[in-house]
């Protein structure tokens, strides 16, 4: 996706522009309200530069805002926190038009046992044994805000929102939370999956299609309207 | 869609299996609720042939349920009635997650003038203007019970409900009213239209991927819960 605005701007541009995207989202990741910041040679409008990019872009992307933004503002260093979703849709059969944005577990989960556990991952704590830590970066410590798992009709969404989120973090979260709801993993359990700093201690890593970047938190508010109960 | 399904039949029969299907969805057209019958050699329960199937078929189609109908039952001559649903996207930016199931409109539509040249539709007519009579099926007339024009948000949804459909008539009115909704004809022409029994009198085909047959009506209901808002 980053390629393909980036590609889209360097066409635009007529040289090649990088960008700098607030959250994570690996291939077959999905993205509500991504926020992107870019150094645009020139004086073009932003208004122009949408039409443009949403004329350029495939499908798959679409660009609902453009603005000029301030000079210390980096979507991804400014930003306070990000949001993400991951649905899962219970029940034997599975459902084609959801199939691009869930994942399909026919056995129902216990959520009272998932959020359980999930309150034992909230606060500020090494992750590393649930994503992968950039050596540059140095440390897999993150504060975890919320994480929550809903059901609604058939759909089970788990929420998460952190400051920011290591590799592969929110999806391997989301493989373990499942281990509990299955019952093969107890919700006490957590803590010395944090403890042990190792992945193979935590869940597998759920498949990246059923994941979405909701939204994007900044001083100034969030990217897009939350859903409070969403 | 229906070749598939009796691709899946026929392996898990190991004999050619033909269907009947209760509403048509030519190649790209989506379907909640279809009605399929078939004749199933030999004496499985529908349970399992209804496991077997969502085993066998690829994740366009789910079979939600599976049942021992009664001998003069047939999906498509019992039917009484069936429900499409088309959906448009307004607003200046697509939706990449709509794109599949919608048609992008970036200018707003009258909804008022398409609900009143709806209005002129509704009824029994001959709707040859609206689309191709099969040969064999001799006449075009049919009987529109509902064809009516929702906004949600940026979503414009038509809904059309009739004791039949003939080939692309949903389609073939979607893009008759949509022409209305855009001013460049009025709604007081539609009657001239359905006199002229004359595909070029109507207005384009509509793209078959943002149509859905919601539902098809047996005496004994309907196929799945109808949103009467839907």
């Amino acid at each position: 996706m980053q390629g393909e605005l980036e590609g889209a701007l360097s066409k635009l541009f007529g040289t090649d522009v990088a960008t700098t995207a607030a959250g994570r989202t690996d291939a077959g990741v999905h993205a509500l309200g991504q926020v992107v910041t870019t150094q645009a040679p020139g004086d073009a409008e932003p208004q122009r530069i949408k039409s443009a990019l949403n004329a350029l872009c495939g499908p798959s992307i679409a660009v609902f805002s453009c603005t000029r933004a301030a000079d210390d503002f980096d979507a991804r260093f400014s930003a306070r926190s990000r949001m993400y979703l991951y649905a899962l849709l219970e029940g034997e059969v599975h459902d084609p038009f959801l199939a691009g944005t869930s994942l399909h577990h026919p056995e129902p989960l216990d959520l009272d046992a998932m959020n359980e556990a999930a309150g034992h991952l909230l606060g500020n704590h090494d992750f590393s044994s649930f994503g992968r830590v950039d050596p540059e970066a140095g440390s897999g410590r993150r504060t975890l805000y919320e994480l929550r798992c809903r059901r609604t009709g058939r759909l089970v969404r788990i929420r998460a929102r952190a400051n920011a989120f290591i590799h592969q973090m929110v999806r391997s979260l989301v493989g373990t939370l499942v281990r509990v709801g299955e019952g093969r993993r107890g919700p006490d359990e957590m803590s010395a999956v944090l403890a042990a700093r190792d992945r193979a201690a935590a869940g597998p890593v759920a498949p990246p299609h059923a994941l979405c970047l909701v939204a994007v938190e900044y001083d100034e508010g969030w990217s897009r309207p939350i859903d409070p109960y969403g």
